[in-house]
């Protein structure tokens, strides 16, 4: 992967909690032997700012987060789920989204206006509220990270980072957990994923903030190009580590900037490499574009190829298929001087075949990080993007995994 | 498959040229063990029309043909070969495209151009043209069909059709002949069609008619969302039926509309059908949509689905995926009133869950062919879309596959 680091920020070697910050997990019996339901709350309502799904079938606790911290933009707690995602459940779904705002609400002696609520598994059935106030009522107030796994569902570990770094003189601690796995594409539409700092900004500075990063990070992975019904990021700010309140202007703004970035990277790139099925991460770099929007198209057309996908999965240098990637798209592209090299190394030059070292190539695709590097030659833009390859087991979980 | 037939038109049982069109095809040596090379010929130039690839990288031979069509909208021969895709080849290919075009003129004794080029195969290598040129000199005029397999690549079996209707009296032949089957996807950007025909009618008029039936037909089929540099559809009229030359205004002419649809649709379908490693042909229909194109947006957006085609090959009336692949559009929808059948058996009603028979379902979902019906319930637009399912075996042939 590549996250950006800077020499100010420390990557923590355990998951850490901000500065009040509370959360739990537990298996309330929503799925047998997996914890399926998790919180988290902190002591004094936090800046709060989200981005959710693009799809037109928006699920009710999505909607619900949404309207939610859009209000006021701050909230309190969170309280998820996985195993149902509570989506095209109607009049009664959105009921029950209420109901567990309402729940969590009143347990933490809370107003209802500051929860959030997500939920992701299964669409079109509706929740058994019965087992969802069971699970409410075992959630603790710790310091534990179970619910970074909670919310897991065809995920194969947990993607959680923990950074620390000085604003304003005072140690700030920023933490995100993730889940993917399938339905993994554009537009924010894809997945869950829950950032949590002490930092001290305010809720409209943190959306700007948000909406701006995700498009670099979450919106440019892609697992297989559909988008679902539930997903969301959600960023809290508690202001607890006591920095003054972060404005642009500010020296240390930067700091939070690359930090902010940092994670949301981390995250994103997290999901890919964990994408349903997936034996490598795909990373593509594409430079001389036409600007930046364009660079970011190309570089999303080529990890969002099933037959580049597929090639990936069988360590083949297919250029071809990466040609007819960029091609499909309606980028500049100086069609007759297009370069590609494969990590590292050059295959493609002025859109024709360029001599490699075969058994050098081999070698190289056979890593776990494949690297894809295209020049357009058609301006200063560049871009990136995320993916995974296309395997066996990709279709082996979509064919068994009723969602 | 569902193939609109007339009682004014006859499917013939054996693939028939029409009258004044000769043909061969053989195995020059571009690959081992299969045909590799074949050509058209007409007595008399035909009228001529054509679709060629959207794809930026456009390939040799496609743009020779393209540009050879544009001219006169004459056509008296087509030279094609299969393995070897003279795409991103440079100078040298163009040369080599146009080589191939001049030595077949001097064999058939006609003008270069009145001869068209189409390549299809692996990209990037240059064409072997003592192989070629080998090759050419072996082909005979006769009324064989083996230059219907000689174009095939991964597919598994040839398409073709031949009917015969009457306009103005005469009797009129119509033969179509395609292949697929990766690099299936929109804007007639995926594959090789011919269709020849001893009707009479001019080149413009048969360009529009072309034009608008690939949009219902090769243009509304997906295998993998990927677009290739070489593909094509021509359409070659010779005119020796002798029926008076069509135009819309005769009362015929719409008997030769529908055979051209018949045969247009029949070859979308078949590709679809022989979708690399499909193992089921899936066909949307929508309903209820604001619009024709919104209908046929929709229609496409789900069979091009990676997670509805997975759930297909695994029999699953996985729905949520449905209606997450309906909500990623900009089509309008009405999000509370969607409906939703497989094979003709309610399953979502109000975009919830409908009560359905289980057994019943699964067994409908064993067959090889699967119709999904969508009612959108925001307007009268219909449309229509083909596609297949997702395998273990599309993923295997695309990994070793290098195209």
């Amino acid at each position: 992967m590549t996250v950006t680091t800077t020499k100010n920020i420390t990557t923590l070697a355990t998951y850490t909690w901000p500065q009040g910050f509370y959360s739990d997990g537990l298996n309330a019996g929503l799925r047998e032997g997996k914890k399926d339901m998790g919180w988290l709350y902190s002591e004094v309502p936090a800046a709060a700012a989200g981005v959710y799904t693009t799809n037109q079938f928006q699920a009710a606790p999505t909607k619900l987060t949404k309207q939610t911290i859009e209000a006021t933009h701050h909230l309190q707690a969170m309280i998820m789920n996985s195993a149902n995602a509570n989506s095209c459940t109607g009049v009664q779904g959105a009921q029950n989204a209420a109901l567990m705002q309402a729940w969590t609400a009143q347990k933490l002696g809370i107003a209802p206006e500051l929860v959030g609520v997500a939920s992701t598994g299964i669409i079109g059935e509706q929740l058994p509220m019965g087992v969802i106030e069971a699970g409410l009522d075992h959630l603790q107030l710790t310091k534990n990270d179970a619910v970074t796994t909670a919310i897991l569902t065809t995920d194969l570990h947990p993607k959680t980072i923990s950074i620390q770094f000085e604003l304003d003189g005072q140690t700030v601690t920023m933490s995100g957990f993730a889940k993917g796995s399938g339905m993994i594409h554009p537009n924010m539409a894809t997945m869950l994923g829950f950032v949590t700092t002490d930092a001290q900004i305010t809720g409209d500075q943190l959306q700007k903030l948000l909406s701006q990063e995700v498009d670099e990070t979450f919106n440019q992975i892609t697992v297989d190009g559909d988008t679902s019904t539930n997903d969301m990021v959600v960023v809290l700010a508690n202001g607890m580590a006591n920095n003054q309140t972060l404005t642009p202007d500010q020296e240390d703004y930067d700091t939070f900037v690359a930090a902010f970035h940092q994670v949301l990277s981390f995250l994103a790139q997290s999901i890919a490499q964990d994408g349903e099925g997936a034996s490598k991460l795909v990373e593509t770099d594409v430079i001389g574009a036409l600007n930046h929007d364009e660079a970011q198209m190309v570089a999303k057309a080529i990890v969002g190829s099933n037959l580049v996908k597929a090639a990936i999965f069988g360590e083949d240098p297919n250029w071809g298929r990466l040609m007819g990637a960029i091609g499909q798209t309606d980028a500049h592209v100086d069609v007759d001087h297009v370069s590609i090299w494969f990590n590292g190394l050059l295959i493609v030059k002025n859109s024709q075949a360029a001599l490699f070292d075969a058994a050098e190539m081999k070698a190289s695709l056979g890593e776990s990080v494949v690297k894809i590097k295209v020049d357009l030659n058609s301006g200063e833009g560049t871009g990136q993007a995320w993916g995974c390859d296309l395997t066996y087991q990709y279709v082996k979980i979509n064919a068994a995994y009723h969602s």
